[in-house]
Parts: structure tokens; C-alpha cells; sequence
């Protein structure tokens, strides 16, 4: 049954939303096709798009539509999509037009600040934006804030619906004893760790990611695979691209960053085959993205079985490298170290990582943390977490962009991430039986069609808790990813 | 000296602009990068670009300030803005919002079931849609036809600013009895034309393509070199992208459709330095972009002194191929053939191509000629100017889809584009000395100079026949592409 009111916003929401995969696609060729000399006229392109986007999400045409359909009986799609819509026009309308363009004056200019006092190793030259950025969040937050909630809860609510410190704090705090004590044995073994050795074309790196791109059900008619800086992945359900980097001494950040993007497009491909532009039509959360990337890279492609099926490719591809192998492989690819730089890590390190800026991030939200102490808590935590001092500010503090595009709240969807990640593999192992036997044979088919049933085929739907209890039958624990990372590298190490 | 009414609109008109340039973002997009399943996605992506864009095209504000600066003292620059705004907003302001919409939907379907009847060799599957953009045309041109003019002139101005059947008509008709002469001479001479032999790899093929991209002066900060179906140029003066096409048999299509597409992206990347998305710095017609690609093609690189410098490079790509000096390779790529295709037509025969067209379209909009005369003329009056009869309509009435797409008025620039090529060659010829002695050394600095300075600079300041009489101090006229065609042909047949 359809509503004339509700066929009215769809159609405003379907525009917008095109304008806004338009933006993403801008964004894309930025990245992997712009000439240099594109990126002033393309800045006026992108603010010429934010401009229209923002004028249509603020239209008070919405919120009349919107009271009316709270009169409406809906079906439960319809109620998602009115929710949904909801939730982006209260977003839009609640910030100040002036707040919103000073927050994106300053985040535009502190990038090129904080890439500058990286290179230099000098967080004062970075901090008095960041201060700034965080006082113009602070703002934001207080714009949105519901009652009962924390500013930092505001900002958190953007990226992980539904989600408060409340819950997430345990969930995230209880992650820090066990790994920590699992580090320190990982330290402390005296077992031998595999190296790589010699060099690897990019032809090779790329063939063999497009080889797991096939075997994991990638649609290339629906996809691409460019490279860029930075790996990342983009687009729609019909067009998502995603993109490696190849460095000819480590073949592994291509492949794992090719499987990673590829759990976030898988998910995206997943989403819906029809061309529904509306909002249920849409991934629920960055932490339940995440965990499909994760899921790929961790669970499935750095699991014993599947580097049964891998290694005979890799060695293939690269010939004589110090495997010969699927143990060895197995044992490559799951190498532990403590390192500094989190996007470097290992899944035993990742997430004290995250935890470390987590902390941080919200104490400089509340203000019990001065933005002037906050190199040195860096630097105090990371010893005390990881066990050695920081180096310096490049590999410490500044090493993240998130904090200069102003992404406060944003670092905890990627221990989520790992969470959902573990939680959801437990249950697909349930439900699926012999996973094992067929990653042995690259098979992932199962696994693909379990995880599009239970997670990708929802949407938005249900708000990611109540997709996570449905897909899992318990609620979010940090127990699935604790006993899977203590099991798998008891194991590695011997402990 | 800014008018606050001045800067109002022109606010509007670059950020409508940046809008446009996203639309041919996304149009280069769809014909390189894109994967199949994007199409339907896509469609709904550029239909919400055209939507907003119509919107802010018409917006009654744009009246007002119009009408307001009509009353106020501004520069050249401002005055050609404001010209150009206004005759871009009458545009779109009379022409109702339902005829445009059919027409766009008529159109859109019209593509496919061309692409259909072009495969079946069927004139009749596509002729009563054909009817129908006849039909639709006809409406538009009579709201936009000024007092004293045709409807074809209507049609016309929307690609050749100020031009008129009346001026046209004998401009292009003056070529005919020369052309068809020439044509006739060629034919009856008894030269024989070189063959290329071989196969060219891709690789090669590419490289040598970036070579003469180099050689032009392209600059590759702003722009790129890709593959697709179609070779075409598109962005902004900051990022102006080519493409070519590989044939694996013919190398020369590859390096001349390059350097075709070159000729479009220096005008491009001539127009201006500065931010400036204003009217202004626009290319001013298709007559004139097409003069550009047409002169780099033709007059330079056909030229007998550029293949001296063009030769050693070519045979160091393809080996033994047939060519063995400068002027092996200066026949070969002045071969002249009569053929049904336009696209594939040599100097000599490509305007009674495009005459051809210019004839009978302007009968289909006057209503002298009906629909179901169409093919049978298009075939008697081919045989007329060519004197070879048709073999299909695929090769004949179906082969181009301009008429498809609405195009009528737009064939004629083609044939402008040679004509003010000649001219324009002509005039830096006296105004550059020793062009051919810097071209046998593949130096084309001082030309490219010439035509920023006196073509790209001026961006749509002018229109085209003051454009055309200021760098060449003499009107339009055909004389100079008669009597360079005649001349080279001449002498490369002995005639």
C-alpha cells in the first residue's frame, strides 16, 4: 500500500541519495584518476554537491512530511526508511548552517596542518586546530545530544546507530586484560617467526588479487579494482570499486588489504539488487561494515584452511620466498609484533590500539583531558599498554588523520568491528557445517550466502544490535573474539 | 568594480556549472571506468544532476538579475557573462518543462532501438521514433526561433552561437563542385597508395600516443590517456581527459584519433589558468573545438613535415611494417579511399560526408523531405556525390547516431571545424615563420602559442565569427580549406 506522502519523501531522499553516491564517485576518481592539477576545480565540483545536498536534507518540505507519516500506518520497511530519514534531517536541521561550515573550514585546513606537523614530528603545530576542532565537535554534539546521553555518545550515535558509551565501554574496556596478557606471552615465546624474502612484481601481487577477488564471489560486473595510496572501497550495490596498494617487498599489504575491501564491498553487493536509492537500502553502521572486512580478512583468509588453498597460488605467483608451504603461509600472514603504528598491526595488537585512542578521544570530549597533556597520555598509555616508548610524534599522536577531519567516535567501530567479526563466525559455523573443508578448497560460497542472508541482505533494517542478536541469537560479547584470538595464537605460539 | 547583482549571479551560474562538469564527470565515467551493472544506477545518478541543474537553469531569480543588469555599466568580460547567461537561461526557461522531458525520454529510448535497427540493416524499425524527435524538435526550435529565422537556426545556434542557414549554406555548398572535382581526379589517377602491413601491439601503440602527446604539449597534470569504445576528450581547462582506441591491424587509427582528441584538450586546457566557472571561459561552439582537433590532426600532423619528424618514431614502434621513410608514412596517412563512413573518410571526401547530412536534415526540419523518402534520398544523393551506390543502411542512413540522440543542427560544425582550421592554419602561417622547419623537428611550441594567444585565450568572449575575423583579419570563408585540400592532394596524386 503506498502513501502519496511517503512516495513524496522517498522521492526527495532517492535525489538526494543519488547526489550523494555522485559526491562518493567524485571522491573515488579523486583518488585513483584525478591529474594533480584537478583537485581546485574538483573542490568546487564537491562543495557545488554539498551545497545542493545540504539545502535538500534541510528542506522544511521533510519535517511536515515526516510528522504526517508518524500518523501512518507503515509497513516495516516503510518505518525504517521514515526512521531513517528522521535521523539524517534531525542531523541536518539541528546544526547550525554557521557550525557546519566552520567545522568544514577548519577539518579542510587542518589536514594539510596535520600531514605538515607529521612530517615535521611536531605535534604543536598541530594541537591549537585540533583544540579548536574539538571545541567546534563539542558544539555539535551538544546540538544533538538527547537527554541522559554524553556528547561523545552524539558523536558516536553517526557512526554506530544506537550505540552509547554505556555499552560500548565494557564491551571495549573488557577486550584490555586478556589481550594484554596475550601479548605479553606472544613477547615473551621464544617461537621462531617466518620472514619474506625477495622481490614481487606488481603484475604477480595484482593477478593473485583478482584470483582472491574471483574466490571470495566479487561481481566484477558490478565492481573494479584500481590502486591507490591508501586501499579503500566505494560506490553502490551495482558499482562497487575498491582498491589496493603494492609495495614489491610485501606482497601481503596487497592481498590483505585487497581481501579486507573486499568484505566491505561483498557487503555493499549484498545489500539489495533492486535499485531501491532509499535509505533501508543501505549499510546499517561503520562497525558492522567493518566486521564484513574483517570477517574476509581475519576469520576467513588468514585461517589455517584457507592458506591451504592460497599457498599453492602464492607460490605460484611468486616462486622461491621463504614458502614452501600452507604452514608457512599460515604462520606468515598471522606474524605478531609490537609495533606503533595501528594500521600496521596484527589482529593480537589491533585492538589495544583502538582502545588507546578510544580513551583518549573521549576524555578530550568530556575536557578531562587537556589537549596540551594529550602527546604525553599518548605516549604514558602506549607504554603501559604496549610496553615501549614512542619514538616520536610521526608514530605516535599524529599518526592518524581521523582527529583532523574531525572523526570523534569513529575509532571504536573498528574494535566493533573485530567483535561482530568474531561473534558472527562463531554463528555461521554453527549453521554451517564443514566451513573448514571448503575454505581448504577456496570454496566461501556458504559462507557468502549465510552472511548474506543474516547481515548483508537487512540493510538498515534493524539497528546493528538487534541484527547482530538476530544473525547470532545472544547479544554483542566480546567473548567469540577473545576465545578465537587466544585459541588461534595459543596455538601459533605454543603457549 | 564588482555589482553585488553581478556576483549574485554568477554565484549561481558557477556553482550550475560545477554541476555540469560533475555530469561530464560522470559521463567519462561511464564510457572508461565504469562496470556494466552501474548503467541502471547510474541513469538515475545523472537524471537527479540534470533535475537540480534544469532547477537552478530556470529559477526565476536569474530573470530579475538579468533584467536588473541590462540597466548597469559593466566590463567586456562581465557583458559576455551576462550575454551568455541570458541566452543559456532562455534556453531553458522557454522550453517547457514536458516537451524537454519528452524529448529527453524520447531520445534516451530512441538510442537503443537505433542501435537495434543499424544491427538488423533496418531503416523502418527506427524511422517512427525518428519521426517523433523530428516532431519534438520542430516544437523547440519554434520556442526558441528568433523573428526572420528557420527553424533549423534555431537548432543551429545551439552549437554554432550567431550562425544562420542563410550564412551557412553557402560557406558549405561552396565546397561541393571543388570537392566532388577533386574527389573525381583523385579517383581517376592511376597512383598507387601504400599499404601498412603487420600487427601493432596495444603497448606500442599507447606508447607512441604519448608520445605525440608530449610533442603537442598536453599537459599531463591535467589531464589522462585512456581506452573506450568511442575516442572523445571531456573535463575542465584543469583536467581534460582523452581517450583513444586500439585496433590491433591499424595503428594510425589509434595516433590520429589521438591526435585529434588532443587538438579538443588544448583548447580545453588553453581557455584559462584562473578558477574562473564563469560563461566566459567556456569554449564558444563546436565549430571552433572542432577547428582545433581538425588542424592538429590535418594541418600538423598529416603535414608532410611532421611525418619527417613522426617516421623514425613510428618505425621504432612497429618495426617492419611497410614504412621505410617520412614519406612512406605521409602517403599512408593521407590515403584516400571512397568509403560509406563518415568516420572513417580521409580530408578529401569527409565534408561531402557531412553535406550530405546538412542537406537532408535541414529538409527533415522544414518538412521538404518526409520520413519515408529518407533512406531512398540518403542513397540517390550518396551516389550523386560519391558515385557508388549504397550497400546497406547500416553503412548509409543508419550509421550515425546524432539523430538518435536529437542532434540536428550539430553535422554542420563538423565541416565549420575544417574550414576554420584551414583558415586559422593559414593565418599563423603568416604570422609564425618557419612553422614546417620547427614541425620536421617536432616542434609545435610556437603554433600551440599562436593558437592560445589567438584562439583558447579568449574562451566564449566572442562569438565565433569575430573570433574567426580577429586571428585571421579576414570573415569566414572556404577558400583557404579548398585551396590547402587541393594543393597537398595535388601533389601527393600527381594531379
Amino acid at each position: 500500500m503506498s502513501n502519496p506522502t511517503y512516495e513524496a519523501l522517498m522521492a526527495q531522499v532517492r535525489t538526494t541519495r543519488a547526489l550523494a553516491q555522485v559526491a562518493g564517485l567524485l571522491s573515488w576518481d579523486q583518488e585513483v584518476m584525478m591529474p594533480a592539477n584537478g583537485a581546485a576545480v574538483r573542490a568546487e565540483q564537491a562543495a557545488a554537491l554539498e551545497e545542493i545536498t545540504h539545502q535538500r536534507n534541510s528542506d522544511p518540505r521533510m519535517e511536515e512530511w515526516l510528522d504526517e507519516l508518524d500518523q501512518v500506518e507503515l509497513s516495516a520497511e516503510q518505518s525504517a526508511n521514515v526512521r531513517l530519514t528522521r535521523r539524517s534531517y534531525e542531523r541536518t536541521s539541528k546544526i547550525p548552517a554557521t557550525l557546519a561550515t566552520e567545522l568544514a573550514r577548519t577539518t579542510s585546513q587542518a589536514q594539510g596542518i596535520w600531514a605538515k606537523a607529521r612530517e615535521a614530528n611536531d605535534f604543536e603545530q598541530f594541537s591549537p586546530i585540533l583544540q579548536t576542532i574539538i571545541d567546534l565537535k563539542r558544539q555539535e554534539a551538544a546540538c544533538l545530544q538527547r537527554d541522559g546521553h554524553t556528547a561523545y555518545d552524539a558523536l558516536l550515535n553517526d557512526f554506530e546507530p544506537g550505540m552509547t558509551v554505556v555499552a560500548l565501554q565494557p564491551l571495549l574496556e573488557g577486550l584490555r586484560p586478556r589481550l594484554s596478557d596475550l601479548r605479553q606471552r606472544i613477547a615473551d615465546s621464544t617461537m621462531d617467526q617466518p620472514q619474506l624474502v625477495g622481490s614481487f612484481s606488481s603484475d604477480s601481487q595484482l593477478a593473485l588479487a583478482r584470483k582472491l577477488a574471483d574466490t571470495v564471489g566479487y561481481e566484477w560486473q558490478s565492481g573494479r579494482l584500481d590502486q591507490s595510496v591508501h586501499p579503500f572501497s566505494s560506490g553502490t550495490a551495482q558499482d562497487t570499486r575498491i582498491t589496493t596498494r603494492i609495495d614489491a617487498s610485501d606482497p601481503l599489504g596487497c592481498l590483505y588489504s585487497t581481501v579486507h575491501e573486499l568484505g566491505h564491498a561483498l557487503y555493499e553487493q549484498g545489500i539489495t539488487k533492486e535499485l531501491g536509492l532509499t535509505p533501508v537500502n543501505n549499510h546499517v553502521s561503520l562497525g558492522v561494515h567493518e566486521s564484513q572486512s574483517r570477517l574476509w580478512e581475519n576469520q576467513i583468509a588468514r585461517s589455517r584452511p584457507f592458506c591451504e588453498w592460497l599457498a599453492p597460488h602464492f607460490i605460484e605467483a611468486f616462486g622461491d620466498c621463504g614458502i614452501t608451504n600452507a604452514d608457512d603461509l599460515y604462520r606468515t600472514v598471522n606474524k605478531v609484533e609490537t609495533g606503533f603504528i595501528r594500521t600496521e598491526s596484527d589482529e593480537v595488537h589491533y585492538n589495544l590500539h583502538v582502545l588507546l585512542r578510544f580513551e583518549l578521544e573521549r576524555e578530550l570530549v568530556s575536557g578531562e583531558l587537556d589537549i596540551s597533556d594529550l602527546e604525553a597520555e599518548w605516549n604514558r598509555r602506549f607504554k603501559r599498554d604496549f610496553g615501549r616508548d614512542v619514538p616520536d610524534a610521526a608514530q605516535g599522536v599524529l599518526q592518524d588523520v581521523h582527529w583532523s577531519v574531525g572523526l570523534f567516535g569513529y575509532f571504536p567501530t573498528y574494535s566493533l568491528g573485530n567483535i561482530y567479526a568474531a561473534q558472527l563466525d562463531g554463528a555461521l559455523r554453527d549453521q554451517v557445517s564443514d566451513v573448514d573443508a571448503q575454505l581448504k578448497k577456496g570454496e566461501t560460497g556458504e559462507v557468502l550466502s549465510w552472511l548474506r542472508s543474516n547481515v548483508h541482505h537487512h540493510g538498515s533494517l534493524y539497528e546493528p544490535s538487534e541484527l547482530m542478536r538476530r544473525a547470532s541469537n545472544q547479544s554483542v560479547s566480546s567473548e567469540p573474539l577473545l576465545t578465537y584470538l587466544e585459541t588461534k595464537y595459543g596455538e601459533l605460539f605454543d603457549l
